[in-house]
């Protein structure tokens, strides 16, 4: 049978290894997918790469699953982080979505200056994360961090981590983002990519980004690009310079 | 009055020129956004660039304005089309919103082996692109054209425009996309993007493109992305190679 369903699971695997399926899982394997004994399933879990695990039992509130083979080793995502100012619910949840696809290794929710935003569901964009990996082949599931604020998390920062800003100041401009992708490339350091709130950064928040030495001004193009947009496209380009799409 | 308002308009813009409102947009200016007479707005219409017009009239059913000053020149995009299979529809009217945002100059739906979609409404696409240049501050809006066949657009190509088609059979292979920008750099040609439908064209697809000189095939990255993301991530690499990001 072919294994097309993708479902992350906590627990190790190994071979022969057994998995205990939740209420949840076991509801979507045998209740909407309609799965029986004998299917095939790939597993991952974020640290043993993916594995075809063979439905051993198969019931309305739980089940068993055992690993077969081992099908992917695990790929780590590049150092990357990607901190955003979450925005209004849909937007939010695709910035989680896209940064889990795209390959960012954490996501960091940052409250800034000009963050309009209700509290962030840490656990729901968690669940977001977990549900783009599960579709986008991914054996790897970036952790959603909980939402601080952007001074706060600049106080304690490693400089070791360069930082990328989007600057919609500087719209118009010559980015300089190509040039520096260049200068970086083999340096082999941690990133993290910073995306500001609709509205931007406010002047004290740039000024003091400016004036940090590991951080990076650039801008994306003579458009103003939505916050989303953004996040995409800048992980595009990083990747593409600097992290796995080489 | 600061003029935050930026409106598409389907009149000729210019100093003095006087502009008629529609219902819809009388009701937005005047009933949403509560402008009264002598408030400012930005128009653009495609062609004139971006002007700043003062409110003459304000109605329930209709309005004047006028054009005071040109705040912007028409900055035309790059001869880039982007070509993709439309997918459910909020993701279709994400790719069309993106598309405009990121500087694509036309947009065409197309029908490929895989796509299950149903009918494409051309008309709610346009309006979607017209928002996002309202929204990112664009003086151009992407033409979306009506949807066609995969093969018959192929059948009357213009062999001097490039195609970009992202193939996920090469997912995890060296992309070869950063030494292709950096070939077709300082040529000038137009180009297009093509993103295929998720579960990828089919192997006939996949043949006849791979046979067309003006054609070529990348890869982004080794995660496998969903249309939407793909579209996003390539038209940022293209634009940042050879577009008006650089």
């Amino acid at each position: 049978m072919n294994a097309k369903i993708r479902l992350y699971v906590e627990q190790g695997l190994g071979q022969g290894q057994t998995v205990p399926l939740s209420r949840d899982q076991a509801h979507y394997l045998f209740g909407v997918m309609r799965l029986a004994p004998g299917a095939s399933v790939l597993l991952f879990n974020g640290s043993d790469g993916e594995w075809r695990a063979e439905v051993l039992e198969a019931g309305k509130r739980g089940g068993i699953l055992r690993c077969e083979v081992q099908t992917r080793a695990l790929q780590m995502p590049p150092d990357l982080w990607l901190l955003f100012a979450p925005i209004k619910k849909a937007r939010t949840d695709f910035i989680v979505e896209k940064a889990a696809e795209m390959g960012a290794a954490k996501i960091l929710p940052v409250l800034t200056d000009f963050t309009n935003a209700a509290r962030v569901q840490r656990e729901r964009l968690q669940a977001h994360a977990i549900e783009a990996a599960e579709q986008c082949g991914g054996t790897y599931v970036p952790q959603v961090a909980e939402a601080r604020k952007l001074g706060r998390m600049l106080d304690g920062w490693d400089p070791a981590r360069r930082i990328l800003f989007c600057d919609e100041t500087l719209a118009g401009e010559a980015s300089g983002l190509g040039a520096l992708l260049q200068e970086r490339r083999g340096h082999g350091e941690p990133w993290a990519i910073l995306i500001g709130p609709e509205g931007g950064f406010s002047d004290a928040e740039r000024a003091r980004l400016r004036g940090l030495d590991h951080a990076h001004a650039v801008t994306l193009g003579p458009r103003i690009l939505r916050a989303d947009t953004a996040a995409v496209a800048a992980l595009a380009l990083w990747q593409q310079g600097l992290g796995d799409w080489a």
